[in-house]
């Protein structure tokens, strides 16, 4: 379908991995389920199917990287390359990107990284649905970040998280279910705590990671921070509640505050800190250490990366299930670009 | 008093530096009142007066730094300075810590990078008095990161945060006061939630930020987790439960899974992403934007790093107000090393 609107064959097996990787990995939101608003975006020419990710500005290790306007799913990973060979050629890489779009999930670029014996980084700023700590409206994103780290014989450590209390994907499966939400997750639009998961589209708000001041609120805003900071004013893309809503298939108008959503990648070279297999023996047992914790009643204490892991070796044995809206959603977009599905 | 135990002029006045930097910012937990500490072991040989600070691996960006069982007031700012020649030299510079000890607060670094035009970033692992989410006992420690972010006419935005719900100071000051602490902070031997701030001493745990796994506990034991394996099995230093206490004035046994306390710093260019004078405006409004969000009632949005820039203001002018326990300890330590103080 990516080909069939007109993105070129080793981008479009690029972007086609970063969303099968995520339906693979579990994150069934990030995955195909988002395909019809890419390729409707790239038929309106809302984005470009054939960008020209350029370097704009660089050092031996560092960069920004102006995407063009490109589908996320292509303009990321070819930041993210940028990153990995700044990172062989002089121990770390660090790339900043804007002018792009939505990129899929932050692991799948830390996972690229730790292939290659790398300490992977990624972050995206998102769309301003999450409230600062005291604030009633919506000012930031829910923006990710995802950290790998290469291991031995251990699967390795992948980190991927949004700094708000909950992914906004949590809110959207409540709401389609019915079902009330935790307190702590969501306020209202008269800045109330709220369990109505349809509230946030009303005008309320996600809380960041922490929730209230006592808890750590002020924590999740400043890593949030650190995210937009890195992804939107250090390269020049959007930010905060200018950042453009990825859902939206028709092209935001231009915002004096930057273009597009923006993204920041890092690698680091594991044996730019010593010899690589003492290094991965000791995350090795760090990880064999911390899973061996006693457990509370009922429950295990797991690693970073565990769920998607064991989502991934179930997946790739007995398939993704796809629920029926999903499927028809790409029988309708395919049917649409001349493309049969299924 | 340091340069009266052994410790060289210029790297006991550094290490002045990073304590009363501490106490004017109103870190009080982090400041003076932990100079017997230090004292105490340097007298004992618990902590080397003159250590040789050495890089034992690098690349033009990345490095590993053996702290030769020196301060940490002195390893820390030590290897940060090779970080910060690194960015000079090549973009960023990235510096792993072993056999280190206590280094003073995060944000003392990242203050360092941002005053030269770059982003900072500090971390340190830290004794095992956190449980990881869903267990039962301690395992990793509060494990801070600070990010400094430069600004051009507004302050700049420093975060420095522990990766628990709560620093462990707060729950020091709640003990002392005799006073419950929040429910959602710690945990009791027995694994069951508890108020009571001497719970953690009696063989329970402080939970990671997020607190439980509806309201993303597992984000900040990843987070603590990334700040470990960064400091602890990437440079040789111990991690997890096998880090060293810092206030045992005794120095540890060699331990197995590694040596002392561990440290990671980072340092990039701004100018290495753009022109320093575009990406600084470009803060400073993200920075404006952010205080200007509508608040909630009775509250106001601040910016990582307010609170910490107003008691600095004030401590300034006003001096450092000091309970009379700190003095007491000061003084007693002070006639011990032949120092007068007050």
């Amino acid at each position: 379908m990516f080909r069939a609107v007109g993105v070129p064959g080793e981008d479009a097996e690029l972007a086609a991995d970063v969303l099968v990787r995520s339906d693979e990995r579990g994150i069934d939101s990030h995955g195909v389920a988002r395909l019809p608003t890419y390729v409707t975006a790239l038929q309106r020419g809302a984005t470009n199917a054939a960008p020209k990710v350029e370097v704009v500005h660089e050092t031996p290790s560092t960069a920004t990287v102006d995407g063009d306007n490109g589908l996320g799913l292509v303009v990321g990973p070819t930041a993210n390359r940028i990153a990995m060979r700044k990172a062989a050629e002089v121990g770390s890489g660090w790339v900043a990107v804007r002018r792009s779009n939505h990129f899929g999930i932050a692991g799948w670029y830390v996972l690229e990284a730790v292939s290659r014996d790398l300490i992977g980084w990624s972050m995206t700023n998102a769309t301003g649905i999450v409230a600062p700590l005291g604030g009633a409206t919506p000012r930031i994103g829910t923006n990710p970040i995802a950290v790998g780290i290469p291991s031995g014989e251990e699967p390795p450590f992948v980190l991927d998280m949004a700094t708000s209390a909950v992914a906004h994907g949590k809110m959207e499966i409540a709401m389609r279910a019915g079902t009330a939400v935790p307190d702590g997750w969501a306020i209202d639009a008269e800045g109330r705590s709220t369990t109505d998961p349809a509230a946030v589209l009303l005008g309320g708000a996600l809380v960041p990671l922490g929730g209230d001041h006592a808890h750590g609120g002020h924590k999740g805003y400043g890593l949030a921070g650190v995210v937009d900071l890195l992804c939107g004013p250090l390269s020049g893309a959007a930010w905060g509640p200018f950042t453009p809503n990825f859902t939206v298939v028709d092209r935001p108008p231009h915002d004096p505050h930057g273009d597009g959503i923006g993204h920041f990648f890092g690698a680091m070279r594991v044996d730019g800190f010593g010899p690589l297999a003492e290094i991965k023996a000791r995350v090795d047992d760090w990880i064999r250490t911390m899973r061996s914790s006693p457990p509370l009643a009922g429950e295990e204490v797991l690693v970073a990366g565990d769920p998607e892991r064991v989502a991934e070796a179930d997946r790739r044995v007995h398939g993704i299930p796809l629920v029926g809206d999903v499927v028809a959603g790409l029988r309708a977009v395919g049917d649409r670009v001349g493309v049969a599905f299924g």
